[in-house]
């Protein structure tokens, strides 16, 4: 695909606003380098960084910080380097997967648990999403014994000021713009038959970006908990489609990449 | 029945403490003389009173404040005194019969109402019992519409410090005293023949008394969101059979009585 068409699309799922680069990148390796041998070279992760709009300067800032956390690791081989997640960054990123891209509801019980007031506050466990004093909302019922805990079925509503604290205005209005455009690049991408490796590898890395950025975001509760308007369905079926028609490319292919030439 | 056996039935059933005038006459008036026209002379109500070990000047004060409070009204007829409850005694009356006379229990749904911490509270209305901040049990989910109410079924029991909301652990030792009490009451009133009908009137009212003490202490909900322990099935049980066995005396059966001469 000719590059301004191609800018075009990206422009569409990225909207204005550059991504921040060290989150990207973790998408970067999360998508396309998440496996045990795995390892990107620079040249490819700077062909990416540049088709979504970003300066190789930025990326090896961000490649240091990431080295620095824990992330990555570098490797040399002659006088190319590449980039691969340390056991630490892997575990991270498969956690995150199976909620990225899962096609259907991660979860779909709700419980409202309701713990003693009088008690010391435990920790605040994954699990666990407080909505006010001594409430908490979960995918399954608590564990402790003082802990009671009833199911929300789908034809329960929860009020708005319980759905708002799961997930906030903002956070629903994202979900609907993305769902809007995901939609839109669905209609645009008739055929993939043009695009290089590289360019579906980042078409993959900016729908998954803005997708991880909510869904992220978002407790592991079922949709019936969230907001009226919350589009996250719509976006999770979209981004399984447009991911089931992008598929990964082989990092060798991405290898063979110069910078700046797709 | 001969004046020790029938003391020692009452004493039985009330315990060492008597119990507090003023309190127990508001019994005697909703047991005996709760109908339209129902009054009772001062004869009877000092019979009554000294069968439970009462003084008459006990009495008199209580009446006196009994007519402040608004509760009763006395009436004359040449030189005999009558009571009889004013209609908003009357209302108060009738409004807590269903459940001090109730052999079923009066509510068998409970619903957990959660309600926004951030909105101003609302007033606390007979139909929320509050267990924590913006918590409450009810025995009807909410009307209002930001309000999520959860039904509490049977087979979910409450952790202990939701029950012991419901019912503080002295009520619940109360409640199985009285069951105790009543269960013997049951087994030692083989017949009710030798009963007078002062004698009879002075049972449903010790019987009654003891019960509304505790039934109207605790809040309208059903049986298992109440601590374990909570003996209020076994008293509903017993006052109901015990009252259907010694049924209410007439009026004019009680005024032929003199004081002291049961």
């Amino acid at each position: 695909m000719n590059p301004d068409a191609f800018d075009a699309l990206v422009t569409n799922v990225r909207g204005d606003r550059l991504p921040r680069v060290w989150s990207l990148l973790v998408t970067v390796f999360g998508d396309l380098a998440q496996g045990d041998c795995a390892a990107i070279g620079s040249a490819p992760l700077n062909g990416i960084a540049s088709l979504i709009g970003i300066r190789p300067e930025a990326v090896r800032v961000a490649l240091h910080r990431l080295r620095k956390d824990g992330w990555i690791v570098s490797r040399r081989t002659g006088r190319r380097s590449a980039y691969a997640l340390t056991p630490w960054g892997r575990t991270q990123s498969a956690g995150a997967s199976p909620v990225i891209y899962a096609r259907d509801p991660v979860e779909s019980d709700a419980w409202l648990v309701l713990t003693d007031p009088s008690q010391p506050a435990q920790e605040a466990g994954q699990d666990l999403f407080p909505i006010a004093s001594g409430v908490a909302l979960a995918a399954a019922p608590a564990r402790e014994a003082g802990e009671l805990s009833l199911r929300l079925d789908c034809a329960t509503p929860v009020p708005p000021w319980i759905a708002e604290k799961v997930c906030a205005p903002e956070t629903v209005c994202q979900s609907r713009i993305l769902a809007t455009r995901l939609e839109r690049l669905c209609l645009e991408l008739v055929s993939t038959d043009c695009l290089s490796p590289l360019q579906i590898a980042v078409l993959r890395v900016v729908i998954v970006h803005e997708w991880r950025r909510i869904v992220l975001k978002v407790p592991r509760l079922p949709d019936h908990v969230f907001p009226d308007g919350w589009a996250g369905p719509d976006c999770r079926r979209h981004v399984s489609d447009l991911l089931s028609r992008l598929p990964k490319p082989r990092l060798d292919a991405l290898d063979a990449v110069e910078a700046g030439q797709p």
